[in-house]
């Protein structure tokens, strides 16, 4: 492990302009316009795995964007670890809040990364990250410490919720057997605080649109009299939390596993400074469901948050208009026990109760995904947690954490395997924000930690 | 006036030809890419005054868009009726609900126009109205049948708040002097049904703005902690109204002025057919402060509408966002006794104290108007009264309109005379909706009635 260490140090440099120049290019896959961009991506990530040493690489086209599949099998009694990640990026407006532009990266210090963090649209979430398992990939191979064979699938749609990955994995379940699932795309709690994601939320996301008349009207002749359908709307979104901010839509709440008093304690342990965390966000006050503390609230509790919501005149100055429609975007963080199909039909049926006789209502769902629970007594999270002791010299922390990646029950379907969820992130790196970063010391951790995981889960799985 | 009715018949064509002509400029005020166009207006306006027989015609520019004088003096003993209009419209958005395009207008059949209806934005609000009184000029001049002075003054920002023209009229006061404001850009109850605006609403319009956090967040790692904007201020726009749909900001009602159940009685005589009048629009239920019929709730109540609405991802799919700001615009029509000036205040307080501490809030205000109540005693409305039910047969009713003219508060200050607000649409005419139109019988009769007015109101002045 050493050799690896000295590799490294001395390859740090190119490591960091490969992930700038990958960075540079804009693959958001959720807009059209950027079609040819996303494949250019593939394409360059297809040769990183070839040239880091993978004797098979493949894109396989897909419905959508391309999925980008490698190999390299080293001995077939060792075990197989499948890397999974992606190329594909959130959009990046609003564009004017970037201090520089989103697919320009820069390199700048900050008060949590002062060794510097890259800042560019993907640098976190999830470029930098799957990356992170490419780099340590060539190490392993050029210094012929690979102790695990590795396939590698890396798709381009997980921000527009993984549409075709599931079939993919169900077509392809031979190609891509493996004990276990290696995934980069969540965070620590610091960067003097390791953690490793032991549960994730479930999402559940409906469009709804309200209509009241059949044309917008003038607000003078018609204003009092006729249903207002952003009136009408922001009442029904007001009513979907009650004064504990408890969700209301009847059902929400009845499949939520308990978590256990202990749990609970050890989750509120990890550093949390409450002051610094509003500070950060530039709020006054905190708002969330009452009995519960922030940890609690965006690791095991579900919410509600409206996403977007758009009706009217919405340009420069006035216009005294009563319009026909009003819309919102609402999605749900779910919880184990939850399952995003049930909620998706409990969501439709309570909102198109909650209507007046005076509008109409449609709801529609967006992709959903099922919450995640890790065993924390695994041979792969043991491997994991001895890993990131390793390189950070201190017990990883179990940590729930707030997102969604939808395909980790997938895969625990389809391919029979379960996933590590080792992060490298911090929250504040701004995914999904403007200025999104990532910590250079993060990203060389995360090379340095990867080759330790693949040693003692060999090892592990050998005595096992 | 046989003559004046036979001039009528013969130059039908052409009277509709001009009008359509005017209807092709997009003069829309609202909007700084049409700045030339509105000016194009203008120019085309003052030439039609100097061709109808105007002695003076001047375009006065201000620091928006100018306003149209024209004068004729026929003898300094007779009284002097200012005509008031408006050449500006409102945008034509969203112009995908038109049928045909706003500016090329079309003349159609409709079930409540069975002559015809010419479409084009601009038609009834307010070219066609203020048109009716240039061409009901000329024929008078033409026939030498002109019993007062006439002064017209029609200006290019009545849709964006008339910003600049009380300067106008308090720095020629002496070249608007008049006994009486005559206007049209109002409604009567139907073809069959004359009336007379009696009450116009005031208006109040506020823009607000809620913070949360200082940037936009992942609501999968922030959701459930940290306060939505949107949550927030659907929540805070769902209380401005209570059970009962009454406006809630506290003092709203206070000088609401109260309607004589006498009064209450005459309005609730005008035909209304609710069925109808829900089929028209759409709807299966009405929906306004319990209490009060469509009638009231649309002539004496005063409302709160939020005419748009804003914030978060309006992008096609799905981002799960935690937005930093949302944003509405919200306004209120004002009935006899509240003070738009005051009314905003209250609005301001109430709305920053219903803000949680967890967001921040900033209200600004667009532009308002006081509402208005013209007495049915007067020799002016005597006349308007007479000349209405000289061509239509029937006397007209006294109607209070929903919609605010604000500049008629200001005539009366300012210039110290009162209005007649003799329109000739109707509230079917879809003024600020896609599909405006105006009805050939309409535009014709008002062309027919107008002289009529003249006629009764030097007659009537005279006998005084």
């Amino acid at each position: 492990m050493k050799e690896l260490k000295s590799y490294l140090n001395a390859n740090k440099e190119r490591y960091l302009n490969e992930l700038l120049e990958l960075l540079r290019i804009p693959s958001v896959s959720a807009d059209p316009r950027f079609a040819g961009d996303v494949r250019r991506m593939a394409e360059a990530t297809a040769e990183h795995l070839k040239a880091a040493g993978a004797d098979t690489v493949e894109i396989h086209d897909t419905p959508g964007h391309p999925i980008v599949y490698g190999e390299k099998m080293v001995d077939p009694k060792a075990p197989t670890v499948l890397v999974y990640g992606h190329y594909d990026v959130q959009p990046a407006d609003p564009l004017e809040l970037w201090d520089s532009p989103p697919f320009e990266p820069v390199v700048k210090k900050t008060k949590l990364h002062p060794d510097g963090a890259i800042f560019a649209r993907g640098s976190c979430d999830d470029k930098g990250q799957f990356f992170m398992h490419v780099k340590a990939f060539e190490a392993m191979v050029k210094h012929k410490a690979l102790t695990c064979n590795v396939k590698f699938m890396i798709e381009g749609e997980e921000e527009v919720g993984s549409k075709n990955l599931e079939k993919f994995c169900l077509a392809n379940q031979k190609k891509l057997s493996c004990d276990v699932v290696l995934i980069s795309d969540t965070s620590i709690i610091d960067n003097n605080t390791p953690s490793l994601t032991v549960g994730l939320r479930g999402l559940c996301y409906m469009e709804v649109e309200v209509q009241g008349p059949n044309k917008d009207l003038h607000s003078g002749v018609y204003g009092g009299a006729v249903a207002n359908p952003i009136n009408v709307l922001c009442s029904m979104i007001a009513s979907l939390h009650d004064a504990k901010r408890r969700v209301t839509v009847a059902g929400f709440y009845d499949e939520v596993e308990k978590v256990s008093a202990k749990e609970r304690k050890l989750m509120n342990a990890a550093p949390y400074d409450e002051k610094q965390y509003m500070k950060d966000l530039g709020v006054n006050d905190l708002m969330g469901e009452k009995g519960f503390t922030t940890v609690e609230r965006t690791g095991i509790r579900p919410t509600l948050d409206v996403n977007g919501i758009w009706g009217g005149y919405i340009g420069e100055g006035a216009k005294t208009v009563l319009p026909a429609k009003a819309f919102a975007k609402i999605s749900m963080r779910l919880v184990p026990g939850q399952d995003p199909k049930k909620i998706e039909k409990l969501f439709q049926k309570h909102f198109e109760a909650l209507a007046p006789k005076s509008v109409k209502v449609k709801v529609n769902a967006h992709h959903g995904g099922y919450p995640v629970v890790v065993p924390t007594n695994s041979v792969e999270y043991k491997a994991s947690e001895k890993a990131m002791e390793a390189t950070f010299g201190k017990k990883a922390l179990p940590q729930r954490g707030g997102g969604s990646i939808p395909i980790v029950a997938m895969f625990d379907q389809v391919l029979k395997a379960k996933s590590v969820l080792m992060g490298f992130g911090l929250d504040s790196d701004d995914i999904h924000s403007p200025n999104e970063h990532y910590g250079l010391f993060n990203y060389y951790k995360g090379i340095e930690t990867i080759p330790y995981f693949y040693k003692y889960y060999a090892e592990m799985k050998k005595k096992k």
